[in-house]
């Protein structure tokens, strides 16, 4: 049973080992409000994951470590297994789907883990392991759906009461469920009156729908580029202590996850996954009541595929009008991309890509298009540059359209 | 004169303002070495100048605060003056050059202070700050070349001591020389057997050409993206202080600051600024002997717009082999992009860009160019993707030439 002396327990298992991460206060992230993050991104491994394995491990007797272990994760868990594990000299598997993102894979190697990439799933690992566990009799790590895991977990619940005895909201990422597992059980045992709340993506919503509907659920599928809590189904413990302890419970979408990551990088100069960005993206986009209350939001990892950061980068960067595409519908004459490049110049826009074709079929024949990136201010310097070329003749077509 | 006396007070005076930034083990940037970093990047502001300017405005008397603050800057040390006037709420400008970072601009206006956009250079906002403060009589704060602005730097070290007291190296941005200043002052002070490095830019060495001249030197021009350390002339002061309390200077080229950001975000995920990761550069390439020894880089600052910290991870991802660009010359018939497509495919590389032209000048009349953009794993993978390309009997052309 998960009880508070088993959160102390782990608390002192851990020292030397997870790092107490700092709580940050986010001056900068919304305005006015008392926002602070607890930085788990910056982790020991690059999210929390570390404590629930390392103290799971930690509880194991000699005969079990002498047997191995065996944990499947789409990676954040099994650096968190295979940093524990090497501390432990443990041998360990690490089963991780696939498509697992190239850096988790290496990083959970460099800890000495021994890796199986198996079926495409993070459900296709999961059985892979289970298998494995029942074939050579080794420890099975669960990442969410275990006691000792979640007591880990909590550790971070002591932490924030600690460091933010105002706190009155604690926003919390779920996947499976373990992370806001630990915390809202430690914070509702020591202070009831702070709310727990858990944001999942909107994409891999199983903690919300089966709460709401009173029975754990299994999603068909989920698709969120949030890997660390692309969860289908929550765990039997985490479900029940989130029904009990949780107080509300809401999602996000895609693209407020992508607008909370470059919030944190530009703002905060944190690099947060998809997963470590929920909480913030639910403080962003308003899904959560917290005008004029201290609200600590849970970073709760780092790991992104540094490929999938540029690309949040430059939709962030679209979105937010600090780079712009225009389509320009010219006529086959010279001079024309002169004219085009010195009234942008004039305006302040940095051309960074050209691109010149002849001209689409429903367009006269002797003209081209002119396709243009370039980096801007804001969107009013965008409509700026784009009046100043319409003023001067040349017809813009609407980029919504042409890409 | 600079005390110690004086960086005690001075760290009194922070407490409330400046946080107490974390120590952080960098267990993942450079292998098997005590590397540690002072992430002064997540200070408020976004880096160490608060301290200073804070610490130096707090010492002004009733009369001249009453006078307001003018003060330069291409952008850190705007936004450290510009927090500390508001705390105290008197009047500020700020003299910035047009070109500086549009996020830095924004950043300063939001704490309230009047700035000005003067010149295309640092030294044309300097002059034009002096200006106005024979003018109108208000109080010029120097962003490095003062006393108080040091020994607020110098609080640094204190906490570098505190917090890592088995230190024997502490590698230093420089870019005036303020913050190397507050630190080697300190450090040789309480504990004189511990390393201060400083790091510049090669591209601004005015710090290191000045101490191997033994004499203050202004470079004809800076060219570097650390614009947080693009200086031309160092301080009288802390080029004083420089040459008797810092052991050893070294550079480090503008790649090396670019692929230090990449691995900091990655591996670390810290957001840093160009001067802010010089110190890690030079640890990463080896331009200081830090073997077997713990070592403390400190990350000055994390205010690096976006439109270039994206230019830095393409040019990452492109040099780590994380993306790839193919220029492939075809024969003009059906079927080529998709044969292409299917050996990329096969190879597990992800297009996400296809430039496809009539041939050049020199190329057969019937034949086209074909551009790809693809995702890939590392350089291995890239060599696997062209191999197959070529044994397929596709006419890989040399991207070196052909961008």
């Amino acid at each position: 049973m998960l009880t508070l002396d088993k959160v102390y327990r782990a608390s002192y298992a851990l020292k030397g080992t997870a790092r107490k991460t700092d709580m940050i206060h986010a001056y900068n992230v919304v305005k006015g409000e008392k926002i602070y993050l607890k930085t788990e991104n910056l982790q020991t491994t690059g999210s929390f994951k570390l404590r629930g394995a390392y103290y799971k491990i930690s509880c194991l007797t000699e005969e079990e470590r002498a047997r191995g272990i065996v944990a499947c994760s789409a990676g954040n868990h099994a650096q968190g297994v295979a940093l524990a594990a090497q501390k432990y000299g443990i041998p360990v598997t690490i089963c991780m789907p696939d498509g697992a993102p190239i850096s988790k894979v290496e990083a959970t190697k460099s800890y000495g883990a021994k890796v199986e990439l198996v079926g495409e799933t993070y459900d296709d690992a999961f059985d892979h392991a289970r298998r494995l566990q029942e074939e050579t009799g080794c420890v099975f790590i669960h990442p969410f759906d275990d006691e000792d895991v979640i007591a880990g977990q909590g550790t971070i619940g002591l932490e924030i009461l600690e460091q933010l005895p105002d706190v009155e909201n604690i926003v919390v990422p779920i996947g499976g469920g373990g992370l806001i597992s630990g915390i809202a059980y430690v914070v509702k045992k020591l202070k009831p009156t702070v709310k727990v709340i858990g944001v999942q993506a909107a994409a891999a919503a199983s903690m919300v729908n089966s709460v709401n509907r009173h029975e754990i659920l299994t999603l068909p599928s989920v698709r969120t580029f949030a890997d660390g809590i692309a969860v289908k189904t929550p765990g039997d413990i985490t479900y029940d202590i989130v029904e009990n302890y949780v107080d509300e419970l809401v999602t996000v979408t895609e693209d407020e996850i992508a607008t909370a990551i470059l919030a944190l990088m530009e703002r905060q100069k944190l690099v947060c996954e998809g997963a470590g960005a929920v909480a913030v993206a639910a403080v962003l986009f308003n899904k959560i009541d917290i005008e004029d209350t201290t609200t600590c939001c849970v970073l709760s990892g780092g790991n992104i595929d540094v490929n999938i950061l540029s690309r949040v980068i430059s939709r962030g960067l679209l979105k937010t009008g600090r780079t712009a595409d225009l389509t320009i519908n010219l006529m086959d004459k010279p001079g024309q991309l002169l004219g085009v490049s010195s009234i942008i110049s004039k305006h302040g826009g940095n051309v960074i890509g050209v691109f010149y074709d002849q001209g689409e079929e429903e367009m006269a024949v002797n003209s081209c298009v002119l396709r243009i990136k370039m980096e801007t201010r804001d969107g009013a310097q965008i409509e700026e540059i784009k009046e100043a070329l319409r003023a001067a003749g040349f017809s813009l077509i609407d980029t919504m359209y042409q890409y």
